[in-house]
């Protein structure tokens, strides 16, 4: 059944450009749909040969769409808490909520089928525990979850091939293990056992897509092809693509700018910062490259020493917060890292104290996770929209201090950046936004609102500085007119933070 | 500083019953004000010397209160995932929502406490310790928390003669360990970082309240009579105390018994059930204190053999589900089991599949849950209230097999009671809580609404038992219309499930 997946596919680096382009831009508007709809969640599993690209594909999915909604589990051994209770507790509970999407490695078919191929289990327990997971897809479908499965396949030659190139390379040979080379040498065995478990799970709920890995280009593309169309299909009898209102905030089209005149004598640490940096995009393109390859390694050395880090994004609408991640992204394995935005809190985290919501979702050791936007909108939108009172933003300065204090004192590496932009040049950029079709869903009506309250948020980002600067945890405050110059220098700044951190154990 | 509480205070049983009464009614009222306000939280720390009755006092007030609303957190070893984040994550992830109470025993004063009087730590770490603590607690109270932390004091005689006494009886000496005469031995050492702690961390927002343990009378009505008064005076200032209505349901007074005629030819496995068994008080006192003995002990074997269970109970309203999950917990130790009752979704749980809310609360091995109603909500009031569509609450009967099979195959003990009552009964004991000043507050008008749907409700619970009383998993029908019969029937049934499930292994 895979000998259709051995055809040698691939694609050309132009075409690939093309064609990605546009599914990428499709993909990326359906995701936002699927968002402001929430109508629906979507679970995808990858599975399949080693090498054929189950973790690459799942990293340019994250590099393509808003990494924000989406979340990879990547299964492990079993934690102790995992021991103690039944085994799809780790399943159940890191299901995405509706309007989210999670990425499966190593899910739930990864120790059944291993077993087998091993023969530890006989085939009747096998078919027991495809049974289990057939149950689980089932009543995940049934609740309107849209349940993907793709196999990713090579052939024995193509296995082989791909871990020797691997282990050629200096900087990849790490990833090839002995298990690889365990399993290539029962590659038949594995082949065999894996036709029956895609025939007997191959549901209508939860169809698998058996897809060539050999070529980067063609499998991401085609990955992405399906998850498309079933994403399209699915929101449609949903009845949401009918609804381009969801994409675009029409009113935000029609306001008029409401920035008040520059209050006098108002001098803060962002009015004073020298706004002039840029970078010619020929240096950008080398120093990019450059700096994303050093922060690749000192990330995998993170990860084997145990060092988590945080990475704090604050700073004005359209300062370009989602450019800079989307630049560090492509350089980690979504196993991971995760990408947080802290919206509206829900009615469980409006029931704790406002820190509780970050401390509840603190990754393990040798993560890293992305904060678009933080604790910090105590002090900064909920002291400005008068969301908290005078006493609870003021003693929130201590509080964070000493929230970040037990990170540091933990050994996790936190790097806190704020992205500044000028009024004028965040007027241009809502301008833009306004005319660039893949850009229009972006503009809000929101951010015109904070516009208008531009002083008083600059007066809060300049408290905030002025008590949470700490010697330990400092703010590294980027102009960010010159879009490449503050990538560059937010990637040197972590890249910075975390060599340092490691260097000293 | 803890001469004090050693003044050898005793209350005799007579008072105790009479000022316990007193004390119980009102604070029942007070914590059942306080969850229907949702105004603050409530934190209550047990720290102090062994055996001056901790763990005793937090049995005795799950006892006394409403077990749903009190959570108790008993520290132990740092999980994997404990170790993997900050060391205040596990405090955090605990503490009670606004409306609710956590009870700590071991909690964030141990590790610091001990390392410091076996001088693994220097008083100069212990101090930073301390304001970790110090800054935690501010937290808390500042966002409205109401922290109050017990010191449970003997002195070295009196610990001693409390050791030996538990020693010398063969079901208690089980309780006594090797730390706990090694602690005895360092009495002094413990007793001069306790004055240290107790003073440097006595604040006005986290009080400490010393309180002398040898008589188990005299320490629990001092710790209701402390939490009692400090809740009275937070819920008055919260402007809470103000408003009974919040405690009677006025509505529920007055509204018309609507309970329709019989439908012709409705039989059912409730109509069939022969309702008249009963049981004497006599004969129900000396049963009730020989099955309580036995699932105590019942239950100490399976955490030491790490066996969960689960006890679920469906029942019409006024059935006496409250009353028999009161006759059990006394026999446990509120470190092990849970009360669980699950109201209407929050509003991440309704972002998931019905199932989730139940999956994500699933306690660690060895220990008992109970849920007072359950997963079976799907196939009951949601499909009587038309919640679930007629497609959702019909696929339902297999997920919850499924679900519960993986429990079963798990290992966990799973007792599924129904306790029913005729409509004459449930009629009587409406009307009885309209009279009976401590359980006016009971009455819901939501009881007479459900009352006026019986048969649909008689009807969904006849189909609930058809598809989901399995091999592995029955239902067992408890006629409750006699309570002293249902009580001991649902013990009996619980120590039977307990017993078996322990000698197969």
């Amino acid at each position: 059944m895979f000998r259709t997946a051995e055809l040698g596919q691939s694609v050309a680096k132009q075409d690939f450009k093309k064609r990605g382009l546009d599914l990428r831009q499709r993909l990326l508007e359906a995701q936002i749909l699927l968002s402001r709809s929430a109508k629906f969640n979507v679970m995808i599993d990858f599975a399949g040969v080693d090498g054929a690209g189950k973790g690459s594909t799942v990293n340019l999915l994250h590099a393509w769409l808003d990494t924000r909604l989406l979340t990879t589990n990547a299964y492990g051994p079993l934690t102790d808490s995992e021991r103690e209770r039944p085994a799809y507790w780790r399943f159940w509970r890191a299901l995405a909520p509706k309007g989210r999407t999670c990425l499966n490695l190593s899910g739930r078919y990864s120790t059944p089928f291993l077993d087998r191929v091993y023969e530890r289990t006989s085939a009747k327990e096998y078919v027991a525990q495809l049974k289990r997971i057939q149950a689980f897809e089932r009543a995940l479908a049934d609740d309107g979850t849209l349940v993907l499965k793709f196999w990713m396949h090579l052939s024995r030659e193509g296995q082989e091939e791909r871990l020797k190139a691997l282990e050629a390379d200096p900087e990849q040979a790490w990833r090839v293990t002995k298990k690889d080379w365990e399993h290539w040498e029962i590659y038949d065995r594995f082949i065999e056992t894996a036709e029956r478990t895609v025939t007997e799970t191959n549901t209508d709920y939860a169809p698998w897509h058996i897809v060539e890995g050999s070529d980067s280009n063609y499998r991401m593309l085609e990955v992405s092809r399906i998850i498309l169309e079933a994403l399209e299909a699915r929101l449609a009898s949903a009845g949401v693509s009918a609804s381009p209102d969801l994409l675009i905030d029409k009113e935000a089209f029609d306001m008029p700018d409401e920035l008040p005149p520059r209050p006098e004598g108002l001098v803060t640490v962002l009015s004073t910062l020298d706004m002039s940096p840029a970078l010619p995009k020929s240096r950008y393109r080398e120093k990019l490259a450059k700096q994303q390859r050093r922060i690749h390694l000192l990330q995998r050395d993170a990860l084997k020493k145990k060092r988590s880090s945080i990475l704090v994004f604050e700073g004005p609408d359209a300062a370009g917060k989602g450019g800079v991640i989307r630049r560090i992204i492509p350089t980690l394995d979504a196993r991971n890292y995760r990408v947080l935005q802290y919206g509206a809190p829900t009615d469980e985290e409006r029931a704790h104290h406002y820190l509780w919501r970050f401390w509840r979702h603190l990754a393990r050791s040798g993560r890293l996770t992305i904060f678009d936007r933080s604790w910090y909108g105590r002090v900064l939108v909920e002291r400005v929209e008068g969301l908290a009172t005078n006493e609870e933003w003021r003693r929130a300065y201590a509080e964070i201090n000493d929230f970040e204090d037990q990170f540091i004192e933990y050994g996790t590496i936190l790097v806190k950046i704020w992205l500044h932009v000028t009024p004028e040049e965040q007027f241009a950029r809502f301008e833009s936004r306004k005319k660039i079709p893949h850009k229009r869903w972006k503009l809000t009506s929101e951010d015109w609102r904070n516009r208008a309250k531009w002083y008083a948020y600059e007066e809060a980002a300049h408290d905030m500085v002025k008590y949470t600067s700490t010697h330990m945890a400092p703010w590294e405050l980027v102009p960010a007119n010159n879009k490449n110059f503050a990538r560059i220098k937010v990637l040197e700044t972590f890249g910075d933070m975390l060599e340092k951190a490691l260097q000293e154990g």
